[in-house]
Order: C-alpha cells, then structure tokens, then sequence
C-alpha cells in the first residue's frame, strides 16, 4: 500500500468486507487501477455479442459486469474452437438469498446458455463453518437450502456440477489444493486477505480451497485429460483476490490463469455505499419476501433522487445518480427503451417517485414471484443430481 | 520460552529437527520437562504386562518408550472394559527405511496384539509433498512403497487401516480437519512448529491433517457411533508438537485427549546426539542394506565406547553410555540375560569392541533379513488390501 494516503485507503474491499470512502459510492474505477483488472469496453460486449449470436445479458451492455481479466484470450480460443468452462460460487452463509446474491448466478446462467459450456459452482459450506461460527451440519443444510435457489435460475443439470467443500473435497481436488498451498506464503496472503496472527488457521489454509476449482485437474469426473481447459470465472468484484493469487500460482503448477469476468455490488436498498448487508433485512429484497414486504420496502427504504417537495421535483428533476429504483430497474428491467423513458421522464421531473417505484414494485414481484415458483420444483432429487459426482452428458454441445 | 536461558535452548526436538545440546546427548528429562509429559515408570510397565497377560516389550521394559500423555486414563477404561485404538503414521519421505523407522511400527504391533485393538496408520504423503518439495506422484509412490515396509512388521489386516492423506484426505475427515483448523490461531502454530511467514501456507494448513486421526469419527467406516473411543498414539517424542496441539483442541470439539507413548530417538551410527539422517546413508541400517553393508558399516562406523588399546580396554573397561553396539543391542537383542551378561563384561573390560560388533552385525543381518523376506511377501493385493477403505471384521477381539 506504499504511496497511498489514507484518504485514498478508506474504500476497502475485500471478501469480507466492502466500504465505500465515507459518504460516497463504490469508485469502481479506482478498484479496476488498485487490483490491477480490466475495465469492458464496448468492443468486447459486441464481441461476446457477435460470437455467442445473442444480445448481450442486461447486466453486461448496462456495466454490471464491468470488470474482466484475460477474458480477450478465452473469447481467442472459443473462436479457434476451445471450449472453456465456468466457474462461480457461493458461501452458504444465510438461508435466504436477496437479490444481489442472485446476479451473479443469474448471469451465469446466461453465459452456459450463450457459450454452451460445462459449469462448476462451488458452495464454500467449510468457508462459512470457520467464518460465521456455524456447525459443519448447519453449513451443510444451508449449501444444500442455497442449492435450490440456485438451480431456480434455471441451469442445466446436463452441463452443470454443484458441489458443497465438505462433500467435495479430496482426492484429484485435495491434491491441487496441496499444489497451490506450497506455492503461497504466509506473508502472502496476509498482504492480500489482511489475516492476522489472531485469526485462525482454518482461514489461512483456505484460499487454496477457492482457487482449486480454477484448475481442471480438480474435476476428473469432467476434464479427464483435458488440463489445458480454460476456466472463466463470473463474481463479484470483491472474489478478485482470491483470483489474484490463483493466477500468480496457475503457470508454476502448469496451468492457464483462470479468466475473470467481475461485477460491481448490488446496491442497498438505503443507498449504493456498498453491497447488502445480510444481518439488516431491511436492506435488501430477498426471494423469500412476499409482494407485500416487497412493495413496503421499495415504499419505505428505497433511498430516492426525488426532490423534497413535488414542486422542486417538477422544476430540478430527479437525481438519477444515487436513486435506488433506477439503479434497481437498471438490474432488472429488461426493456431498455421503457428504462431509457422512465429516466428520461423521471430525470426531468415529469415522473414522480412514486411512479418509478411503482414500476419497480411491479418488476420485483414478478421477478420474486417467478423465482419463487421455479425454487418449489426443484425437488431434493433434483438437487442430488446437480450435487452427483459425474460426467456432464452434453458437456460442449 | 520466556525465562529459558540461550544454553537451554541448545537442545532442539521438533517434528524437522532433532538437535542434541553442544556435543552431547539428547536430553530426555529436560524434554520430558519442556513438553509437559510424564514419564513411564515400573509400575505402569508393570500394569501394561499385567492386563495384556504378555511380558513387556523389549522397548517398554528397556525404556525406549519412556515418555507418555494420559495413558493411565486409557488403561482405566480398558480395564473397564471400553477398548481404544492406536494411530501412528509415517511422512514418507525415501524409498529404504532405516531400523529406527521400524521402532514405532514394531512396537505398535506388540500393542495391537497385546491389546486386540485396531489400528489407523496415516501416511503422510501431503506433508513430504510439501516439506520436501516432492511432486505429488513421487509422494504417492513412496508411501505404497513405505506401506510395504510397514506391512512387512506383521500388522493383522482384520484389524489395520492404513491410508494416504492424498487418498483419503475428504468427507468425515475433511470436516474434522476444519474443525480443529477453527480452533487453533496462527499465532499459537507459530509458537509450536516455529513457522515464519516466509513458510508457504501448505505447512501452516498441515497440522490439522495429523490431528484429525486422533478423532475416531474421521474414520466413519471404523468408528460410525462410537465417538467416545479413546486413541493412544505410539510415537517418537519429535511429534509431541502435534499433538499436544491436538489434545488442546480435543475437548473443544467434544472428544477425548489423545493419549500418547512416546519413545527416544534411535540413535545414529556415529553418536547419540539426535536421529539418524536421511541424507547420509551410512548413519544408518537400512532394511535394504545386505549382509555385506551391514557389516562394514557397524565396523567402519559405529561409535565404540571401548577404550584406545587392548591394555587400556583391559584396565578401564567400555564406557557403556556412548557406546552405539551396547545401544543398537539394547534395542534388538530380545536375550535380557545374554544383553546384561554382554554389558557386564564389556564395560569390565573383558570383552572386547570387537566382540560386541560380532554380536550386533549376527543379530542386524537376521533381523534384516527377517523383515526383507517379510516386505519381499508382501504383494500389490496386500497393500490395496490393508488401505482399502472398509469395516474391520475383528476389531475389538
């Protein structure tokens, strides 16, 4: 951190935690320069466009996935006929998901659909066991509970493999988990987790854990023979340091660099300071809420650009730069024209915010609503064949 | 080590480095001290020959095992009539052992026989990957190749699992590594191993590995239900860092404390002033070293405690203390009568270097040659055998 003031280190974020500057938003620029990442331009969504035949997903032409690293060199191979595969995951550390926990899986789903590619997503139940306290059976039962409303986005059981650590980990896995481990030190991964001689050991001996799926080789039952696979991972800008290091190790232990392609934070519902906060319920929309918790929180706590008085609104216009319901319609109004008019409308004053988050209210439910039909087919049967350790059928087709 | 003075510090006993003080001897009771365990006596000789109905072994009656943890508390409950089950382990670090690998492996032997329990026998493939930059297929190589040795001793498949941490590292004994991770601080491996943060964190994450087989429920297909099984431990006194760390976390995770036997270090050729070394082949007999090898290396290298010349010898007799034949034969020569009569007339002066090293090379090259036709019996089908992952049909008779 050498020639940084520490004005400029009041942003942190890392796995654990994410704080804007005091006062502020998220400077996702200044992010990009400190990990060392790429930002995506439009030339490469055009390209993703042109080479998977489809508009590109919501999230990637409106900037929520922003960020990429070597995603130029995976897009090169698919285009000479190299398949990849995805990579993504989860700490089951809650039962319920909110929305922000969505994206990720959500664009995921688009991606296996566009690319027609294997999938590995990884429930880190032993990551959430040593974080949050929790029994090895309850992180165990909430991986499972997570698993559904994963498999509610929709993936395909014929090219997706869910796997818990507890359940997973050994073998083919445990081996490069022991490979990574000989190439990290101790200063290492204090200089990018921040552990301290305090923390525990389980959490010092876990970055290999994360970094494992990154390597074909972890997957026998899928990738027999095909080490030189290309893994593409979509997460959170705050996964980045696990990544970070298991780039540093992927060609000393004779592998590509997993590819990265990284989103900025699904904001809170009070404001976009950070990501959602899971120990305040009133922060966030979660798949669980009814249409009623819905429409009163959006109501309630969706922090407004509004002006204060229906006159000053009519004359200024809305804020769009730090209000909620646009941000949120952002995610997930896939129209773009009908968002474009309601900033349009709203920005100058003509729409009211109780408009917009009427519209909102409107899109959430649905959303919620549709997840929540799709969460109660999946039976425990499905979950076990997602969950089994097997060859994926219609792996590259 | 606060209030230890430098001097003190001179004798070094870790699980990498057995370093007696400035040209002497290990000190045994100043380890006794330093680790905190207690020391076997007569009685509790006594008491084993008396519940296992046998004569003492060779290495308890002669104090070879000198040094114990609990192990009252697990001969309270088999005289109850709850059994126990043994672990030990060995880092397979080269293809030939020397006689002092074979120590703890014989004298586990004589106590599963003795006590009609099981045993697990972890081979620490991941650990010689790590500490000694091993690929992880030479690793795994070595540790068919050590099981062999160690079958060699006569272990009863009906009652014996032995395993690789590569293959059987995963599920139960995954989750119990995790527990006990969550339990012990960096700080607190840096105080008992002496890691500095320049080590990779392979070796920080290790410890955990060597003390989940103290558990019983790492081992599901042995000990399903039976978690209060208690577990005693025949070791080198070099692994106590283990698992004193492993008997701190034991009541925290709801088991018992390990009990432990431990013995002295087998003492080089050239002097008891720590192990014999791997890296010079003739501080040692290896079971691989012929009839011929045998007998040059005890005459050529093994320290005498006879005196300059044959008057001298005569005059003042053998200083028994140093004396590396008396050693190796208090080891292995079975005969107390013929050891004592031995000892007597050496150290009088009445028999001469010469003599003894006769005797040592007679008893060696059988014992040699014993375990060379015992390994050379030993097939592909036996090792699979013995670390398949099963029940054990006679456990506890």
């Amino acid at each position: 951190m050498e020639g940084k003031t520490h004005e400029e280190e009041d942003q942190i974020v890392t796995p654990w935690e994410v704080t804007a500057e005091k006062g502020g938003k998220i400077d996702y620029d200044k992010l990009i320069d400190k990990f060392g990442c790429q930002r995506i331009d439009q030339t490469l969504v055009d390209r993703v466009a042109r080479l998977t035949r489809r508009p590109p997903h919501v999230f990637l032409r409106r900037g929520v996935f922003f960020a990429h690293r070597d995603l130029s060199d995976v897009l090169d191979a698919y285009e000479r006929g190299e398949k990849f595969y995805l990579y993504t995951g989860r700490g089951p550390s809650s039962e319920a998901l909110h929305l922000g926990h969505l994206v990720p899986f959500m664009f995921t789903k688009y991606l296996q659909d566009a690319f027609k590619v294997p999938l590995v997503i990884q429930l880190t139940d032993d990551e959430k066991c040593m974080w949050k306290n929790l029994t090895v059976e309850e992180s165990q039962r909430l991986a499972r509970e997570n698993a559904k409303d994963i498999i509610a986005c929709g993936f395909d059981v014929a090219r997706t493999f869910i796997f818990s650590d507890f359940d997973y980990v050994g073998g083919a896995f445990y081996k490069n988990m022991v490979k990574i481990a000989k190439c990290v030190t101790y200063n290492k991964v204090v200089g990018i987790f921040g552990f301290t001689g305090e923390d525990h050991i389980g959490k010092v001996s876990f970055p290999p854990v994360q970094a494992a799926p990154s390597f074909p080789s972890s997957f026998p039952h899928l990738f027999a023979g095909k080490d030189k696979i290309r893994c593409l991972i979509p997460c959170a800008i705050d996964q980045d340091p696990y990544f970070r290091m298991t780039r540093d190790v992927a060609p000393r232990i004779g592998y590509h660099k997993p590819a990265l392609i990284e989103s900025s934070f699904f904001p809170a519902l009070q404001g976009e300071t950070g990501k959602m906060s899971a120990s305040d319920p009133n922060s966030a929309i979660y798949v669980t809420d009814s249409a009623k918790d819905i429409k009163n929180k959006i109501n309630r706590y969706a922090f407004s650009g509004g002006q204060d008085s229906i006159e000053n609104h009519r004359k200024y216009g809305a804020n769009l730069e730090v209000d909620i319901p646009i941000k949120y319609l952002s995610f997930f109004l896939e129209d773009d024209s009908e968002l474009e008019h309601i900033r349009t409308e709203y920005g100058a004053g003509r729409m009211l915010t109780g408009e917009v988050k009427k519209r909102l209210i409107e899109v959430l439910t649905e959303l919620v609503e549709r997840h929540r039909r799709a969460r109660a087919a999946v039976t425990d049967e499905m979950v076990d064949a997602f969950m089994a350790v097997r060859p994926l059928p219609n792996m590259f087709s």
